[in-house]
Formats: C-alpha cells, structure tokens, sequence
C-alpha cells in the first residue's frame, strides 16, 4: 500500500466515510454497492472508487464492500486504533465543552487540562482537575503528551503554541482564531469557528443567485 | 461585479483574507503589497490576485491593497454588515459555550437557546434565558428568525433539522456529527469535531513518511 501521495482532499472525506460505514453497521448492513453508498453520502461512485483505490481498493467486482470490513480498515489507515494521550490548555467554554466529549471512540483521551484563570484550579471536568499552565511542561515531560487541544485567545495562542512545540508537542488541534507559524514538524489542525460562520454568512447573502451552483456550496 | 461563478474553494478562502487584512488594520498598516499579503498568508501572491479578481480585483498596480478598502470590500461580499438574529437549539456543553461567544462582530447576534431539558430552563448565558424546545415554533415565527445554530445530540439531529425547515429556518450551523439532508433552500454549513480530529490522527500516524507534501496537510 503506497500511501505516499494521498491528497489532503482525499483526507478530509475519509473520517466521513468512516461515518457513513459505522452508521450501515450500527443497521447491520453486511455489504454495500459503490452505488448505494455513493446515493446515501450524496458523492459519485466514481469518487469513492477513486478515493478508495489510493488505499488499494477494498472493493470487489459484483458483491461491493464488505461494510465491517471497510469500516476497519479506514479507521486503520486514520490511525484510530491508537490511544493518543491528549490535553487541554485553555479551560474557557469552549475547552472546557470540548473536555466534557468523549473523544475515545476515535482515539484520544484527555488526561490533563490547563488555564492561567486561579478561580479554575482544581475544578474537575469530566473526571480531570483543571491545573495552572505554570504546571504545563513537567505535565507534557511526565505523560510524554503529543497532541494538545489549543483554546486559548488569540493573543495568547502563538506564544504557546510555539512553547509547547519547544517541549515536544507534535500536534495542535487549534481553535484560536489566529494562525499558528509552527515550523513543519508540528500537525495543526484548525477549527476557525468565526470563518465556518462568515461563510454560512455569504451562503445566506448569495442564495438564489447562485442556486445553480448551490450544492458546492453546501459541502462542509 | 459577477459572483456567478465563484467557487466554494475561494469562498472559504475570503474569512482567511478578512482575518489577516483586520490583523494588519490593528497594526495600522495603511497598504500591502499582494507578495507582502502572500508572504504572510503563505499563499501565492498569484492565489491572491485570482481570488480576488473574482470580486473585480481591488488592487492597483505599484501600489497594492488598500488594507482597510479591502477589509472593507470583503466583509461587504461575507455580508458581514447584515445583522441576523440567531437561535442555539441545544444548550449543553458546546451550545453554552458557543452562546458564550460574541459572533454579533460578524452579524450573527444569539437572541434566544433552546433544549429539552428542564434543568435548564431559564438558566441564562450571556443574559439569553435558555427555553424549552415547545416554546421553539412560536419563537421562530414571532422574531423572524433564519439562522440556528445546530447543537443537538446526534439522533435528534435530522429530525429538529426537518422542522426547522418548515418552520422556515434558512440557515443551520451543524454541529450534530451527521448529514441533515434538507432541501436545497436551507444553507447548511456543518463543522463535524470528530472528523476534524481524525484527520489529525491521519496525519499523526502519517508525519515522516509524507514529510515532501505536509504543507497541504495542515491546512485547515
């Protein structure tokens, strides 16, 4: 399996097929055409041909997918079977929201959660005392933590994240409204909630004059 | 000016430019040329001029962007000076801190919160009183609403959607980990945390071996 040019828009549909494929399980559904997972998911089946044979196909001439199968070994390639230790710097709303998800099922545990607000310490969410950031490197050296969920303003994002990456933080899932300036040896993945609004916004605005073309548009 | 024909890919590129043009109008910078623009943004200066061209350019040869025009002129295009009244169905964790957050900056102002659990009822974020979700249809009709904000469990999710379609909502921001599919009439832009998340995973467990082409992966 040569996975070496696999395009970031390729990426980005697998965790939906993943989806697609968990719920036929949970409806215990063996097997399924291109065909009939291409109408539910509302893609070509060309496109999911496509987009599978980079992995090397899964599929078989007139029986289709094995749905359990399939469902594994995207979740294989996704690298969900691993169990990555996660924490939270930034216990605000949003992180302390994100703190209350159970993000097990897709392979990370949140095991610690950080914030500089004293009036925060030692309240525990979902089981994890929130700690000061003055505790944060020996946390990350301790627990050999990799990846850090970042909700923290965005004036203080850049300073840490560009700390944590000093400490050896390997990925950041950011949802500070600011771009981060890491060097490449760190993954980010932004969430920009302002911008997914700002486009909702023009969608609201052009409706009706680009009906035509209104599906791209809908399109996460 | 035709907006035709602009694709979704530029669209969701234009809250990046607003982003980085009000960054540079806090810092009051008065002009900047599309390389500096580039070179900042870590896109092609060539990237930019296209994207912009689609709106009638903005630019002037020598001189480059006027920065505030063209913060401006995008916000314009966003529709980002409109004001829509925006409803939060579902206020656990995430639907709180979502209505903790002021999104009226770019026209959406939270005016009422809706779920079904009665522990909840008239609790207040951000001085909007949560209500039950029969009070919903009323609320919708009475102050014309058009956009809400989608934080409802999973299997709730298509059928709240479903009614909020015949209620005559245009608009949902889902944050329900699952397609609504509604008709073309309602803009539906979806921010999915579990894919999100996964694609990390992937690039996680991909980092190193695709070392050439990781830029595009850590775009958002």
């Amino acid at each position: 399996m040569n996975e070496r040019e696999i395009s970031s828009a390729v990426i980005k549909r697998l965790p939906r097929y993943y989806r697609y494929l968990g719920e036929l399980l949970e409806n215990d559904v063996v097997r399924i055409s291109s065909k009939e997972l291409s109408e539910r998911m509302k893609v070509t089946a060309s496109q999911i041909r496509q987009d599978l044979n980079n992995f090397g196909g899964f599929g078989q001439q007139g029986y289709g997918y094995n749905v359990e199968y399939l469902y594994n070994e995207i979740g294989k390639i996704l690298g969900l079977s691993a169990t990555h230790h996660m924490i939270i710097v930034g216990a605000g709303n949003l992180g302390q929201a994100l703190a209350n998800y159970d993000f097990s099922r897709i392979g990370f545990k949140v095991i610690g959660i950080f914030d500089i607000n004293p009036r925060l310490e030692g309240l525990a969410v979902r089981g994890v005392e929130i700690q000061m950031l003055d505790a944060l490197e020996t946390f990350i050296k301790n627990h050999n933590i990799q990846v850090v969920t970042l909700t923290v303003p965005k004036k203080q994002a850049r300073g840490i994240a560009k700390q944590l990456e000093e400490w050896g933080i390997r990925a950041i899932w950011n949802f500070a409204p600011t771009d981060l300036n890491l060097s490449d040896c760190v993954c980010v993945k932004n969430v920009h909630l302002d911008e997914s609004l700002m486009t909702l916004s023009y969608n609201l605005r052009n409706r009706g004059k680009e009906k035509y073309s209104y599906k791209s548009y809908m399109e996460d």
